[in-house]
């Protein structure tokens, strides 16, 4: 189980780093490998997730403690296992990318984000035709079992992805695929959303 | 016939995918089999499209029923068969991208968007001094078989492509070969049109 | 000395594909084979340039005839063949990007753009401390014997480059290495610009 | 250890060859080998770093005269080694982008830009709470020696990286992997304040 899990994660990995999604070592990536009791794998700490190595993720337990002898997980172990504790994700995927940061620093006031009336939030399974995807923003707080206790309160039932201000996204699913599929969809949005309002705050539309 | 239009479906979607243009899972193609009837190849719903596999493409008829066991065929199908009853096509995609999406929202009130005196509409074989492209758009409308019809009805002689609203582009061609040919340039046009759209906003010719 | 030619075109054409500067089968590409009597390879009209074929190139003569059976010439072989008479270019590389497109309408007016105080002006030669870099703008026209002409009468002993108004750029040097390295400053200059004239048109200075 | 070295900056060179940071041939990068004698691998001048060859690099000693025929050091070789004698630098990069020119040219009369409150500062060691990350910007001068000269003095202790104006980043770190990292982290910090300047000077925030 814990190499069909690794496989499935380091999948995950290779795509996001050909999409250049961990600049400057940033970024961190879990799979949960057992339930009873809560164990998963995560990225070990400070690695360049551009390059693969058979030390890339180490098992932790839910209280992040390793379970095996790869290296130190990731300082941000605390945010995915409050996730693994707080949703049914079996996947949790934290990356910057430029836009993710850009929203979550323009709507950071909001305290959220909304999209409707977009064809990708399909891609969260809203298929209704007045649906409607709202991802919460919670400050970036230096202390990090601070900042995982402030994402845990951010989720709700529906809740698939939280940004955190200047410091990326947290997505997950049920399983690599979905987390991935969030994932992607919301950077699709976020992308969309910048440039739309860049479109507006101009008003494109009198120059067409 | 059936495996070379699978491998021909197959190598315009690997390319497509190096493109980043099926952001969660989002997109789907198909390709004409045979006329009389009327069969083709198309996506199978909810599949990573980053990914290659032996059930990518399901064999459908004319009213869209599955002929062959790769899965469910996309829940848009009925637009692809929409194009194959109103056009000669032999091969219809469907894809999101940031400005397909930016076009076909800043457009929207207008209905279409028309391309002229700039060189790559071309690569729809206009070549006159004065010719110009068009390419229609729908409103993006839940119940899939309206929206087919939605677009079947904005289909003339000369449209190769259809924008849906915040849903992508439909284009198509008599091949594969064409068909990719029409949505490359399409989205070399719709970037061009957002950047020029903000150059003329920002009076850029008066800081040159 | 043909096969050598065809490989070295063929590389450039491999590495410029990677860059997707050939939306929609645009651009064309050739490479010179001799000069007395002056012969060269061109791309063959209406391909894929995305893919590698052994018909990829066609050899022609002065007068744009082919002496090899690969195929139709490039319709814009005349282009070449008035660079290889007007200049001792040995390689000679027609793309369109969205920022040569851009900066060829929006100086139109002008008639040329001209590059100082930037680095990468130094991929043309020049390395004096208050030196710069001029690249001519010609009118598109669809008579592309006249269009061939207007470029030549544009080229001066220091022209390495001209822009076709909305019609991307042809860039040339001794051999396909310095063609190429013409092209990447090119390009790299003419993206720079667009952002510096965005930057100074929204006055980013004052939001510093 | 001339071999290891080789092969640490070499595969930095594709990588940074991946991300297209060495456009027209521009950039150069060096790698120190020993320390008494200093000497350092720096690649030849004026090859084109998509490529790969076994004469990329050559070995030079502490005044720049080369130790190895492999060719001509990069001119800006004296840029490499004053960053060697003024830090404890193992690997020093120098490539340019749009927006590591960009911010150079924005923040050239401010003499520096520096960060704060945005994650991604952690690449470089930056931990607390209220940490900054200042990068210091130098006049292009043409004269190298005295370029060399003019970054020397703007390092100190906690340096990093000096911006030249309109001529790119010079970043280092303690090795190859080091380099990397910072070099990542700034072009995302670069391109994140472009943005957030391009949105504050459009008051995004009031068409959210």
């Amino acid at each position: 189980m814990v190499i069909t899990k690794w496989n499935e994660l380091a999948a995950v990995k290779r795509e996001l780093a050909a999409r250049d999604w961990f600049p400057g070592t940033s970024g961190n990536l879990s799979i949960k490998v057992s339930d009873n009791p809560l164990t998963c794998l995560v990225t070990v700490s400070g690695k360049d997730k551009y390059k693969e190595t058979e030390t890339d993720f180490v098992l932790v337990d839910a209280q992040g403690k390793p379970l095996s002898d790869e290296g130190k997980p990731s300082a941000e172990t605390v945010i995915h296992l409050e996730v693994y504790k707080k949703t049914d994700a079996g996947c949790s995927l934290h990356v910057h990318t430029l836009d993710n940061n850009l929203i979550s620093e323009l709507y950071a006031d909001k305290g959220s984000i909304t999209f409707r009336n977009v064809e990708l939030i399909k891609a969260f399974g809203i298929w209704e035709e007045d649906g409607e995807l709202t991802i919460p923003i919670v400050e970036n707080w230096a202390d990090l079992p601070k900042l995982g206790r402030a994402i845990g309160e951010k989720i709700e039932s529906k809740t698939k992805a939280v940004l955190i201000r200047n410091h990326g996204i947290t997505v997950w699913g049920k399983n690599a695929f979905e987390a991935k599929r969030h994932l992607e969809a919301c950077e699709f949005l976020f992308s969309y959303q910048m440039k739309l309002l860049q479109a507006k705050a101009a008003n494109l539309k009198e120059v067409l």
